[in-house]
């Protein structure tokens, strides 16, 4: 229960900076190396290197090395969790109507 | 543009603390008070407010003091943009597939 709890905390701080975003938008693509995610951003590489980090320690990407190069992907699951925290708390409206339902007809729960 | 991905950012930031997120569930049910919020929390009313800032900072819950109560609900738009960010990152395999059939029947887009 904490565990996922920490986990839905690091993977929001992760996706709470533009640029990590920026990767994550850059890997849904196809995985890349780490030079070529540092391209399009004027950014020193160990500032990369940290958000990479940053984004791995949530569990959102992986990476792996091969010689000198070092591959980035998006994790499977990588954003599953956040977005099904989300899509809980979306639709409050709906979901007192569904309440509302269910005390005006308090038989449907016990045919369950 | 600029100013999307700065909410973006302080949405995401709002979200990657359980206390928060706890708040926003609590929300989803109904609007509450200032001090009902606080009730499962073991923190001081400075911390409960500071939290409360940060979510309302980020357009995640809009507040309102009539006499000395100060109630707090879900903003209509709470939670949109950071999930609409998400729901666009995920599917990365059939989003590729997509892209797959454009190149194998490229007339399709013509036709549009």
């Amino acid at each position: 229960m904490l565990k996922y709890s920490d986990r839905l905390d690091r993977m929001f701080h992760a996706l709470a900076d533009s640029t990590r975003r920026a990767m994550v938008e850059r890997l849904v693509r196809s995985p890349a190396s780490v030079s070529d995610l540092a391209r399009p951003f004027a950014m020193s590489m160990p500032a990369i290197v940290q958000h990479l980090r940053v984004l791995e320690d949530a569990g959102i990407v992986t990476s792996e090395k091969v010689g000198r190069v070092r591959t980035v992907q998006l994790a499977a699951d990588a954003l599953t969790a956040p977005g099904a925290w989300i899509e809980e708390q979306r639709l409050p409206a709906e979901r007192q109507l569904d309440r509302l339902g269910a005390v005006l007809a308090p038989d449907t729960t016990k045919e369950n």
